[in-house]
């Protein structure tokens, strides 16, 4: 049965996948219905406040869930949510067999909804693939554990590590591939976040463009339909309302500065959100406990090197995706991180996850090492 | 036959490539001997003024070379050189094909082998696998196409394209394999060139240490037994002599200094190159003309950002290896290459065509893209 389960599984976490630019603030689950060694039912999670995978699933599945067995890439919930718990419906479907890749990470829930099946008489597994299931949903399951986003920040460098000439001139250093996959990176985010510098200089609006995230039309028009919040750090309130970023849509906008200013922002649309300061800048650890209170899962940082270097220096950075242009920028250029570090002991240590060809240019994904 | 002739031509490149490391400043060349379909013989070149490869792969066959099919890496020699022309040999063997892989790059003799053959009732090719097989030598290619070496620049960097803190810290910023693969860089090399900074500030040798090769015994053996020449620019002779590069061994010291020092430098066992100056520095250009005037086929510059600099914005760099280790050296750390451009119309474009893991760091290979 084991090689089964996997493979049952795997096309769990593929049709979960689906989901992986639309469920948030929701994980991206999936499930498969399983009848004497054959898939009878299939469902991912489409969108918050809709039907979760397993109801998907037992749907497609109708009386041949009877007897079956659910593979499931997150514990089934018990518990009333927009929708009612998924455990008692597939008591309901008589379902004699559940696996699940892992458990729900709330500490504070996590094994109830398999213990109700479990008392229900169903047996119950979990642990099967499990280090892929929490892959997909990184986000997610760090702010059940830690009440804090996942924070990924994106940065496009040339070879010689800068992102722009000494004058600002920045724009397309990377090709349209590499354009594609941080398209990707904010659609699937629940918070694209920037500075003020980056959005008055680059005139940025850090927008979804479903037409360049260079997926199919059916995930184009699901990214489309759950676009990420917009979020500038603007500890001064130096960006003018009639900036693109603001005209690009409603946008959150965290702050030091006095909260008179509130109402001028909500007039256009806009959030003001006062966060407490640390040495006279926005608190980012605050800010992002206060998103993830709202249900940010995964926090995309587009930001130039002040402000990226502001989330490393405090270790706030879960990810970095360096998108490498195959050039060299030279000595003048901007740096990637504003870091100032005299010791090499001091360095930050990361480990390299991923690196690939994105068209002309290279993707390096690498992860902080454990201090 | 086309797919046979490829089998066997792979395996005379194989055979070359254990000359990798010894043959400069000849060029690295394989040969297999076929008949009826078998391998009869096989031969490489080892060392300069010790048999060419065809003359191996001859004895090895011995009286089955008559009939045979000779594939060979490179064309065979048509002049009398340290040893007598293969051509001849193989004639005199009894071959009655010859297919290489390219003909002899320098312009002036290219295709004499072959036609030698064919005057002989030879049956020749060639073509076969040659991209491969210009791939295996192309800094004797260059040299004889150009009258220059290839250069490599090898550089050591953080993820953030530092290569040492403000202070000169630097030692040690990659790891033991990345280390073991530059000394394959240097082993491999007719050259090793640094400058007075690097030199001055690293106690730097640029020796090849065998036992750090992490090369077969044979291979480690061939290498220590003819060791790049390291060449240092020191053009206001700041280095004394006292330093443990000199310490190393001989070197040949390029300087537009007065030539009065001379005598100094040649008690110790060191020549003193007097090279033309350009801006004050000593003219780049020239050295390497005259490096390959003396049988240099490939040259790793091994420098600071000083003197890499110099190399990239002369444009006389064919490949740059990058060392990249999973850190952030930070905002004030040395830059990769002193490189003051201005407009992003100025950066240099590169093609990236390989990239890998080597141990806990990456290499990236980057060649300077057509201009």
């Amino acid at each position: 049965m084991g090689g089964n389960d996997h493979a049952f599984m795997a096309r769990a976490l593929e049709l979960a996948r689906k989901g992986l630019y639309s469920t948030h603030p929701n994980p991206r689950v999936g499930c498969v219905i399983v009848r004497d060694g054959e898939i009878v039912g299939e469902g991912w999670h489409v969108r918050a406040g809709e039907p979760h995978a397993e109801v998907h699933a037992l749907r497609h599945a109708g009386d041949k869930a009877r007897g079956a067995t659910a593979y499931v890439t997150l514990e089934p919930c018990s518990h009333h949510g927009r929708t009612p718990p998924c455990a008692d419906a597939l008591v309901a479907a008589g379902i004699t067999r559940v696996v699940a890749a892992m458990q729900d990470p709330n500490p504070e829930v996590a094994g109830n909804g398999l213990l109700r099946l479990m008392h229900a008489g169903i047996a119950v597994q979990s642990g099967v693939l499990e280090a892929e299931a929490r892959a997909l949903n990184p986000g997610f399951i760090k702010r059940m554990e830690q009440g804090l986003p996942f924070v990924r920040v994106k940065l496009a460098m040339s070879l010689d590590g800068r992102t722009a000439m000494a004058s600002g001139e920045s724009q397309w250093i990377t090709g349209p591939a590499a354009r594609a996959a941080v398209q990707r990176l904010r659609a699937r985010s629940s918070v694209v976040l920037s500075g003020a510098d980056t959005v008055m200089a680059d005139n940025a609006r850090l927008t979804v463009r479903p037409d360049e995230l260079g997926l199919n039309p059916e995930l184009s028009f699901l990214a489309a339909s759950r676009p990420p919040q917009r979020v500038l750090v603007d500890g001064r309130l130096r960006v003018p309302l009639s900036a693109a970023f603001f005209q690009a849509g409603p946008a959150l906008v965290a702050t030091c500065a006095a909260a008179a200013s509130r109402d001028r922002y909500a007039d256009d649309g806009h959030e003001l959100l006062a966060v407490a300061s640390s040495n006279g800048h926005v608190d980012l650890r605050k800010l992002l406990l206060e998103l993830a209170r709202r249900g940010a899962n995964e926090v995309l940082v587009e930001a130039g090197p002040r402000l990226a270097g502001a989330f490393a220096r405090q270790r706030l950075v879960d990810e970095y995706q360096l998108f490498m242009a195959p050039k060299f920028l030279g000595s003048s250029a901007r740096p990637l991180l504003d870091l100032p570090l005299a010791r090499m002991a001091e360095a930050p240590e990361l480990t390299i996850v991923d690196m690939r060809a994105v068209g002309d240019d290279w993707r390096i994904i690498a992860v902080p090492s454990p201090s």
